[in-house]
């Protein structure tokens, strides 16, 4: 197996899925690489040397711009905010590095251009880290609608529910909680949930040809952990949009983190002329499926418990009936960045297939304020 | 039509759900017979008189020997205490009349004999009313079978489980609490909800073979609302058996009272070689079916909404999607009887057809005791 | 008992689930009136006679104008289509009857306006039968929020899917097919569906304060079962609504027939400060509940299933576990309307109730063509 | 951190699960001590090697007896086949080395309890491998229990169903079939999924004090992967039994790999006086709880997603809403060994503990061929 050095930027939430993707991903696939954990880089260095005893990484930097350099490093991973990235990564692509980019891609579509543009030509591996691709039973629907199964399809809903900033008390800003700022994060749901809901459906249902959204911030006020004052909050607490698609196909986007009783319930139904699919975050592990051609009298939704050797990724984990979880969402995508490597069908989705996410979020927050249709724009 | 001069004995649960039953039947089912509701008997003149009132029967009797000698009667329909059904059954036979008889049949297998021999000799009319033969979905899964879509049977496993009786406050005996009293119900669990499941599985796979069984009577003492005394409870307050059915296929069957959570929690599944299916009176219009011969990947438990026009008994009533309840069992049960009635095949289950759940009531008690396997008698 | 004489006009699917409704309620509620089924009337004597054989009718009529002037009829029910009500409700309110008509009041607001000042110069008690507010549960939802339990509404959203209209082959129009045909049933999805939906959001939320729609016509021609020939449908197949409410909460509402899968599947869910609430009408009879101030480790979805006692009408029908259907919402509304009889507060929605939902399905089509939000007009 | 040299006997489905725990449980857990993988034994040197590579063992050996009496070991891992058990680790155990041995502990109680004996005697920590203790879930029953939220404990019933073995086409015996062969897995679904079935009540419920049982052996004979010939099948591919524990509440097990439809279906569910839990393997990172306390009205099954910060284990992972898989039961089982390690409570449950599900099993298969109650031996 070749090594592939990973110098990882960030600690947090993200740099501990993506490590422990990057440590699992051989012992269950079949790799020509392997990935060795080079060094973390985290700006507190007593933050970076427990990250690194932890997970095992060699070594540690405190700035990222010397990692970026270092001549041990292949590939750079970033797992900061989202107002870092496109920095980074354009650093990272003018030394030559492979990058991988937690979601979303970048503040919005004009950044995300520069960093297309910029990762294009250097003409490293790239690819952006949005997991749910790499449920089993995400992939199985991919499959599905693929084969055709669904025939035509007339509508796509897609919702990412959470609870967790309903109280007033809760501050914004700082490590912990810099996706209630609207200047570390850009937007609120938008593109924090509804950008995982949006690269799905791109995936399943094709490109997006239109929105029509609203917007809601129901905390107008909440305190900053950095400046320590009351602050205006920025952020989108809320967003739902109509939207229409390429295929002629209606479809329903909502996020929330105002929806009591959701920890994380991003779902999505499609319905196809033959059959529908749905699916869940909270039953990761399950895909509902209702086809139409059944025999009439023994028609309904099967729950398909996407644990068998066929399912997609499920060969390469235990047997059937054993379900696996959303860390391993990760370490499918460290497995398909890998057999992508070399490949003339690099593993999606690319910086490129991201920006497109973009568009649509740009769009949604535009229709937001102008409280009518956009166009999306097209990706080239 | 022609009318069909119900004489109903008894007024509480199941003398409304009968009358319910024969009061509805003509409006959505096309039949030969309309069911009159001539008379209503009762030992309290102002208990009958009330309930006359309410259902719309013509008269009032408030012995029920009486009412079994009226020429203005076809059929009787008892909705007593157990320990009353063979008297007035041998009664009505002896008159002549058509008798529907509440579940159990008797009080145990050498009474329902009894009741068999004297109706078989007046050759009138009879059914008891196992009414979850007539649940949509139940029924469904009776066609599922018998078209062999199951293949080969391996397990059988039912369960009735309730909990309304776990205060040792409540009391036993009187109108309102006979199925507590064992001089009045005859046995507890066993007789009131074993005996529904095992109506079921015989109709849905055949004969028992042999049983093993445990019974329990958590609360050993209760005050009798009759006597006022605090008496020694006689009935079984839970039971669980396991059994062997003729067809080589193995079972558990459980019931009990004191199952927090459950209300009239009565599931049933069966496998087979090729499918299985899953039924629960909770949720009584859905039907699970798991068929092992779709393709693999999308292979799952179907949820069945029972509500289709080619559903049994559905297309009787509204549009699909719209679920109909308990209470249309027994309107079910009435149309097939009316259905029955000059035909070759009459409604089941006849009183014979019932005579073989005592039997097997008989063996599950028998074995309770005796602590090991009991051969269940075969029906003749 | 008082009786209520009957006058029915229209012998199809709501003509059925009426009359269930008025020949059932006294045999399960304690009321001070029974409704006595004096007249059906159909432009069809035999389908007249054969209805009125069927559901015990006294006597019939083949011009409805000749059955709102019999003096033997106190109660004018219209359960003939959309674009009918009016023009009756007007006649049977200068007749001086009460009067029941089936959802929606009328073929859009102006008309409305037009039934509910004649009906309330008349000063007769009246009634439209949106029936989901008496499913149990959906009763329930609104005792639970009354008092309080969920906080501060957040978020509102509703669907409601069907799948009946995806083969090209289906006709529009005639006795059969009137929804599909625009002249009778003013819309599509918008007036038959989404209609129940907005009236149980009035119901439970309040007021609309604006929507932004969009509807799609997915099949564009269908032949016309009077015609005969092919013609341009004109109902929306689909339509789909952002809205926010008065109360500051944000909504989303969606309808189709072309939901693969779905038969009947009316769902809303409601997120409060505290507490949750979902509810789905392919399992009418239970409702999700969450609420947070639960203890944390316990805290869960609660699947309540509304059979008990002390549920919304519950006490008046089985026992604990024993599931009522669709039919039952009717039965309820027929006894809340005779309960309201002579009192202050007559059973909701009366036709001015009513004519709010028609405010926002007006502003909602109207939006559909502006592709911006539109203000819903303020019921006075 | 103290480094923990193991090493592991076998390279099949559990060696792979234990290997992955003892590679992860440091990235998640703070712990004293830290696994290092030193040796892997298999038979044969290809595979051993194989095995090394990918998991990252620092050596292999061929001869268990080497592995054991090497000095850089601390810890043997048995993930043999059940009949190997008592040899190997009473050499371990000789050896002084701790010893983790996969379950079922022996073959039957007589041989535990040698087992017992020997790695007593030697001192050293030690512990089975019933992994579904440390499914967050489950130890979140236990905690309830615990707590007394469930008061006097009625009702118990466990299955675990599979149907993988429903072909007769299926051979018996080899590296892949060894639970087929009765020789090498002692009996059927009884020792390998029944056992899972007794730990868990055993630990959730106390002491059995009797059982009542019947097996059965549906296919009779296949062909022998080893021998190459038709050989009679011994093993039991079904058993259900009656129990009762020593607590006074009544129990129903059962298990079979004849249930169409489920892959891995381990359920249990316990009726307390004030509570009821449910959990299901298929979905094992939800709880199902219900709290008669609960205002009656709002009282229904919880369905508790058990991924909060405050829910066993799962403060160590990721975020609420973030399911984990089967695979962390072993990473669970491993910290809470190390946990273990030196203090005076050690990691349930030893081979000790092990031993009570062995006089489970042994009560079990005798039962089924007396055909009456057999008392459970009880553990001193």
């Amino acid at each position: 197996m070749k090594p592939l050095r990973i110098g990882l930027i960030g600690y947090g939430f993200m740099g501990r899925a993506h490590s422990n993707g990057f440590r699992k991903v051989n012992n269950f696939f079949d790799l020509e690489y392997q990935p060795v954990l080079k060094a973390i880089c985290a700006r507190s260095e007593d933050k970076a040397k427990s990250f690194a005893a932890k997970w095992g990484y060699e070594s540690i930097e405190t700035d990222w711009r010397k990692l970026v350099e270092r001549e041990d490093i292949d590939l750079i991973d970033i797992c900061t905010p989202n107002n870092t990235h496109a920095e980074i990564a354009l650093a990272a692509a003018k030394a030559g590095k492979m990058i991988l980019c937690e979601k979303p891609l970048s503040m919005n579509g004009p950044e995300g251009e520069k960093m297309v543009k910029a990762i294009e030509k250097s003409g490293v591996p790239n690819m952006v880290w949005y997991n749910y691709r790499r449920v089993p039973a995400v992939t199985l629907a991919k499959q599905l609608i693929d084969e055709g199964k669904l025939g035509r399809i007339f509508h796509y809903r897609a919702k990412f529910l959470q609870d967790w900033t309903i109280s007033p008390e809760l501050p914004q800003g700082g490590t912990a909680l810099w996706r209630l700022d609207v200047k570390a994060a850009g937007s609120g749901v938008t593109g924090d949930l509804l950008a995982h809901c949006i690269d799905t459906a791109i995936w399943l249902n094709g490109s997006f040809d239109k929105v029509n959204a609203m917007t809601e911030t129901f905390i107008k006020e909440r305190k900053h952990n950095i400046t320590g004052k009351v602050e205006k909050v920025g952020i989108d607490d809320a967003c739902a949009f109509l939207a229409r698609f390429s295929n002629g196909s209606l479809a329903t986007f909502e996020s929330t983190r105002y929806a009591r009783g959701h920890k994380a319930l991003y779902t999505f139904e499609i319905n196809g002329e033959h059959a529908s699919i749905f699916w869940d975050l909270h039953d990761l592990h399950r895909l509902q499926y209702f086809d139409h051609r059944d025999q009439g009298i023994v028609r309904g939704w099967r729950s398909i418990h996407v644990t068998d050797g066929d399912h997609p990724y499920m060969g390469n984990w235990w047997v059937p009936g054993l379900q696996i979880g959303y860390e391993h969402t990760f370490v499918h995508q460290v497995a398909d960045f890998l057999r992508g490597l070399g490949n003339e069908k690099p593993a999606s989705p690319t910086f490129r297939d991201a920006l497109e996410t973009q568009y649509v979020c740009d769009a949604v927050l535009k229709s937001a304020k102008s409280g009518r249709w956009e166009k999306v724009k097209k990706l080239k």
